[in-house]
């Protein structure tokens, strides 16, 4: 990797480890966005920020936490990698809009409005129908916009994304997904999604997960740098980066969380079926974190200058959260920072 | 009122004491059913069922819990008013399947889907759209059906209740409500769903919550029989009730706690207004339970019967209950039920 860039990927979901976070770092990654809640609710998502400060007081070499978006340089400057918290779902904030602003206090940075079905928020990709926004929805997209905490509609279905898109100051994320155009996933994004995210000045993280893939575990590296190629240019360069969704190391019994969680007395599927239950293989050319040097090497092949690389690799993400992810000021100074206005000192 | 009636208000939630339980046994009540969630979520709820145990200690006198539908029976049989549970919510089962079953255990006989806004499972009158029922209502309709919790759409949207009336193998009620025929507020209901619930035997109670008529709190007596007598003839006798939706003695909190839950940081005012933002004045012929006798006299001099009498004050709600909301057995006999089939022996 060229040192000059910050490298992110924009989820992952493993059962975290020494092994893995050396991994990251062999594979040169600076900072990456790891899921916190798919189904938690709120205190069981303190329980899982309270796992991770155990890994930052275990692991002090290897990772910091991202708290705001400066701390990704200090992680850089340090040789550590920074822990962006985002969620999977709303869970987090159950049915109260001023948990938003608590979350965002406690670090959580992105917040997905829907995971696959319903939420009180939005609709997820997996429902017969979208009625979009909700009226908490608004509410809270709007409170995000104004705590700092990026709205990412990865699992969320078409209607409510454009909604999303429109209704919110902020650009909106798809921290991990691929163009329908490669591979018409319900979880794939659709031309007219891509678009409003490019004009919205977001991002789209590309997914490495199988079954986001043309041709599952068989996709190979060309056809992946391929549909990169085709995003780029539908989208710009500078609105792609990695979101790779990799989840390394996890039983059986979390996929079934991811899908089931607690809502369904029957197994569902997801994006598998009964005789295709489990994780799906991975890809030969992307097993864990040292792999993204040889995707890099692909894509500098298809044409992608060492200045696109950098953006793509890991600036665009730091750009986007520079711009959306600003922890807004502790609750006490909030009403003189209003009082003062735009002109207040320090 | 009739000695050899059962008479049941299908809804209130009032700020409880000795006084209010003294009006109803004046005013011929042998059962209520009371609310006992908003917005609350599990161990709230279990809160306010605890509240309830108090009350059975504090007046062993006037109260007792209706657990199954023969409880009914026992109260009235003891002089003492049943209190059957309800949430107007599903709020109580969080995002747990599971818990419908538990809730039933508990002695939750009735829950609302929605309660005005989206929730998990459906979607509420208060949103601008309305996409039905969820993956996750559709499971917990059935499982509702299957421990005996009758499925009450008061709040929610027009197609939502339909899909559920339709999806449901159990009779589905509203158990406050007025026809839209009558007045157009966005809590009362079409012909159509007034239709879908007669055909699905379910019921309808009439609320005596001044937002819900015709003129507010200068409904007359008469107005309020006339619509009576309308509604019978369009779902038949069988199928209507009273839900008053009672709320004696209740604050302005209380008010707020029902409209804005936790989901807004900002006033929505409901089915009031910023210029009229407090409870409704009452109606000068129903301030409290004492007032029913009045009602009956009136619906008599409208032309019901003694028979159809009995039926609308409460023979329809017993008849629906006995239907709909018997208990399943306990989860270690479920199994040995399932295994020896219906011509088990007990």
């Amino acid at each position: 990797m060229n040192q000059e860039w910050t490298v992110i990927d924009g989820l992952q979901y493993s059962a975290w480890s020494r092994e893995i976070f050396e991994q990251m770092r062999e594979g040169g990654l600076n900072a990456v966005h790891v899921t916190i809640a798919y189904h938690e609710n709120t205190r069981e998502t303190l329980t899982r920020l309270g796992e991770w400060n155990q890994r930052f007081e275990s692991y002090p070499d290897l990772i910091r936490p991202v708290y705001e978006p400066a701390d990704i340089a200090k992680a850089k400057a340090e040789g550590r990698i920074g822990i962006i918290f985002g969620a999977q779902n709303c869970s987090p904030i159950e049915d109260e809009i001023r948990l938003v602003e608590v979350m965002r206090r406690l670090g959580l940075m992105i917040m997905q409005l829907t995971y696959n079905n319903q939420s009180l928020l939005a609709c997820g990709c997996y429902e017969d129908e979208d009625s979009g926004l909700t009226r908490f929805g608004k509410q809270v997209v709007r409170e995000m916009n104004r705590v700092g905490m990026v709205i990412d509609m990865s699992h969320s279905a078409e209607r409510s994304t454009l909604e999303a898109i429109d209704y919110s100051e902020q650009p909106v994320i798809i921290s991990h997904a691929n163009p329908s155009h490669f591979h018409p996933a319900l979880r794939n994004k659709s031309d007219k999604v891509l678009d409003a995210v490019a004009a919205n000045e977001g991002l789209l993280g590309f997914s490495l997960y199988p079954f986001h893939l043309k041709d599952g575990p068989q996709c190979t590296l060309e056809q992946f740098t391929e549909m990169v190629a085709w995003t780029a240019d539908r989208m710009g360069v500078e609105r792609i980066g990695f979101g790779s969704d990799l989840c390394q190391a996890q039983p059986q019994s979390v996929l079934e969380w991811m899908r089931v969680g607690r809502w369904s007395k029957v197994m569902d599927y997801g994006e598998g079926s009964a005789d295709n239950a489990g994780w799906p293989d991975p890809l030969p050319w992307f097993c864990d974190n040292r792999d993204f040097p040889g995707i890099v090497a692909a894509l500098r092949e298809r044409g992608f200058s060492d200045d696109e690389l950098g953006l793509i690799m890991g600036g665009n993400w730091v750009d986007l959260l520079t711009r959306a992810a600003q922890p807004c000021p502790p609750p006490d100074m909030q009403g003189a920072a209003a009082a003062l206005g735009s002109a207040a000192e320090p």
